[in-house]
């Protein structure tokens, strides 16, 4: 089980697009919209609110142009947010995936299905997951716990059953506090955060994942 | 009612002891440090989990130092922690909150009770205040529902009967969103975020409160 943002697909990958629509600013605007696109989904889901990830990501967005000081039109609004429709991968999710074949493979992720869809199909990958899960179906963000719990309903397993792999460090300590086995991709060297429980291995590439799981 | 942290008294305080522990990243840390410790209420919560702010702030205070290669001893924990006892009031607080006598004055905070109290009486506001009230009593941090949901229960008045101050965003927005009559401080010029419910009331200073609750 997989994450999709920031774990297969580069939320980065809007930095180039980003800096087209406002240059000399495509990094500070992708940090600070990823981030603030994170933070609303941690607050409508604590004030007990759901709003389609779609929804989360463009309020994010306008909020962060607004924020910097940035004019934001509908093209720009409608450019940058199709971005999310066809992130790249990262270099190792490929290779990884290919590997991984005698594996059943599945997505969990914040996105609505819609938005899920379209990325795993433009990027090919449309018959490598046996399934892919919108937090949608919960009505609630990751780390609720009722965010994985959509997992074990939809694969008939329990959490212990269930490798899930991500590289944000509140989802796989989410995913760690439910029962699931987790694998914490740390690309970027980046600490752990301190909440308690740790994931149950540490790689810092997907390619790690293969060798560990056919040992 | 009004939120501690940010509205009556100024976390940025801890940056001159942060760059005393720590010379020239005083601000980096502290900056770090306060949005640690907002994402860790947040995560938690959402995880069905929680934790004394004490804890919470202490952890996001680790994870700061290490995340920015700072080397971290029981001696600067300590101090930089203590500084939580003494933040400085703005300087609007105490010139409006001498202006509000005629109301019943509270308190709603993240905050543990015992950091509070220590927090109002070290700024000699002990008889200021008819309630001190923290969130540790529902066990949920704000924007929760629940958190909003101890002053009805504790001054038994309606949520709109109560107006309620914060310089935080998502504070406000909670609070709205609960039904509070809702003033946010925005004394930064800085963008309110972007989760449907406005306050209803914006102002630029505390000071403001006095002439529009007078009016």
């Amino acid at each position: 089980m997989f994450d999709a943002y920031g774990t297969l697909f580069d939320t980065d990958s809007v930095t180039a697009q980003s800096d087209r629509e406002f240059p000399g600013h495509g990094s500070e605007l992708s940090h600070l919209w990823r981030s603030k696109q994170l933070e609303y989904t941690w607050l409508l889901s604590l004030m007990g609110e759901y709003q389609e990830f779609w929804e989360v990501t463009r309020k994010a967005l306008r909020f962060s142009c607004h924020s910097l000081g940035l004019v934001l039109n509908d093209t720009n609004i409608r450019t940058l947010m199709n971005e999310y429709y066809r992130l790249r991968t990262f270099s190792d999710t490929l290779p990884t995936l290919e590997k991984l074949t005698e594996f059943r493979l599945a997505i969990l992720s914040n996105g609505s299905s819609d938005m899920l869809e379209r990325l795993v199909n433009n990027a090919g990958l449309s018959s490598t997951f046996e399934k892919i899960f919108s937090v949608d179906v919960a009505k609630i963000y990751k780390p609720s716990p009722r965010a994985y719990q959509i997992v074990c309903d939809g694969l008939t397993l329990e959490p212990s059953e269930i490798g899930f792999v991500s590289a944000n460090s509140f989802d796989v300590i989410g995913a760690a506090r439910f029962g699931l086995q987790t694998f914490w991709c740390n690309r970027t060297n980046t600490q752990l955060d301190e909440l308690d429980v740790d994931p149950m291995v540490e790689i810092t590439s997907l390619q790690e994942l293969p060798i560990i799981l056919n040992r």
